[in-house]
């Protein structure tokens, strides 16, 4: 049985949340800190948008539907962060930041926002897919060759529950296999 | 073949490192963020007290041998952190800190230091134990729960890296398996 | 989601049986043939009795349980096998047969059934025990060295299915972690 | 590190083999018995033909490449197996029996011999490919349909070390993660 973190159990899940076991890979893979400026799309529920705030300068977070950013704003009230700004707006089109840290994409297309997030990102930036099927990491890495990125390499991340019990240790008989790859990449 | 993040690339390795993979779980499942103080043993090369550094207001990180000090305060330097305080001190005898956020350990004998931590801990704080070997794990979980701590949980963290070549998407042939079970609870 | 292979969608279950994923690999890592005698304990639902009865020369199974045996010579009837000898006996004081291949052990206790598996099996013959929680592990591992046995060593077999849709390729979202780990060893 | 069951060590490799966990989990899954005739490719070095030949009445095993027939014919008198022929014959063109019970390919584009895989199973018979890329299980499973076969599934076998020692259990630091996905589908 997945256990979620204390700061996640007060969260509403509107659409499909980025799980903390990702989340976690992400802050240390891209090695994210108190200086950095994060652009991040689509918003969801807000959990990545938000664990990103906790840590960093400031998060800018692209969502077309509206009623999602209604829940991730939700969310933001409810862990009182103000480092966050949710945009209405198509990634797609425009990055309005420039000499950012860090992009983070959870899109269907997500290779269509690389063009945009290789002029948002400062040199030595990064860019983050997070993507359920093996199609979609292998067009996201053609297209990150293509716009010029470096260094990319992909991930699973499992995060496995072990059991501690008088009756003994092990672990849980089921549990969460996958939820998608993260391709990592450096502009 | 395992990727380094970028950050840890530069970092000189003296005793065991805790991974990435670790470190990113322990900050997502913690929830430390730009208020937490932390209380780190033993240092080791640093890796964990500077990546919590980078996020967190303040590291105090114990730890009895003056070598790996020199090792952990030269990767301090690399990274230019000013937050974090490396004490050549036992935790086993004492923990100067209060009202902190998180304690990180990773010491042969984690356990005994679980009386101090309560002690250091702020109420809702969280203790993670980085622990090896599956006895460790039941030792701890149940020194946890005499010293009153809650919400023992305990994960196994496996990062997979996925090749994205021309011949085709596969996972690696050989990766890292095992590095330590992490435990986690709350005060 | 995890498929039954074919043989085993008709079985009945009754008491837990040992999975099509950890019978092949008793099957394989024990080189088990046509010419092999086989002794199995507890029977159980008979499920892998029965698996090594299609492919070995004769199997003998102890149960303590009458209704398990019931359970176990129903599916033997359903596959029609006529070289599995189920017997209400207890393994701990006595295997009848000598000069066996394989002594399988799936019971609370497996460890007390090894001196009179030693007794049992032929020079170079294997035994496996089936053993869910760790600390049995150790138990048994510790009992295998002092009872004589040689090349002890422990797995645990993971099958992970892939969904190949049009959608995409991708693991599935959850499935099964854990059962029990298998320490093989050689007399 | 990983232990190769006792049959096998004494095995020549000359091509890459089919790993005791992988043949296995093709042991179970399939339901080969001692009535079951077999049909595969590529011989490589023999390992896969020679598990089933343990087991099964006949297995016919087709490779182009006389060298690792050579070495297939050399593991084969190490066994002392007399029912098994290799045959230097390419499956994408003809399979001479009949009837047969299981079919398993490992080949560069073992799609192509589907065809001639169907015409070759009785009705209820098994295919399995062993596949070690993402893109090369969808063209399989594609083709699979197209040919009328059943019950398509593909799984990955991961089997773990667990290291048992006087410090403690635990899992090995590295492993085999993956060698080739396998599906197995029904005419």
């Amino acid at each position: 049985m997945f256990i979620y973190p204390h700061m996640y159990r007060k969260l509403k899940r509107g659409p499909q949340v980025i799980l903390p076991k990702d989340i976690g890979i992400i802050l240390s893979y891209s090695g994210v800190d108190k200086e950095s400026v994060c652009v991040d799309a689509g918003t969801g529920s807000g959990w990545l948008a938000l664990s990103l705030a906790k840590i960093c300068k400031h998060v800018y977070s692209y969502e077309l539907r509206e009623d999602f950013i209604a829940i991730a704003e939700k969310n933001r009230q409810l862990l009182n962060l103000d480092n966050v700004t949710f945009k209405n707006k198509d990634i797609f089109k425009k990055i309005d930041e420039k000499e950012v840290d860090l992009v983070t994409l959870d899109l269907p297309d997500s290779q269509k926002a690389l063009k945009n997030a290789y002029k948002a990102l400062k040199q030595g930036g990064m860019v983050v897919g997070y993507l359920p099927h093996t199609e979609q990491v292998k067009t996201f890495v053609e297209k990150l060759n293509r716009e010029g990125f470096s260094d990319a390499y992909t991930v699973e991340v499992i995060v496995r529950d072990l059991l501690v019990r008088k009756e003994g240790v092990r672990p849980t008989n089921t549990g969460i296999w996958h939820t998608a790859y993260l391709t990592f990449a450096r502009k």
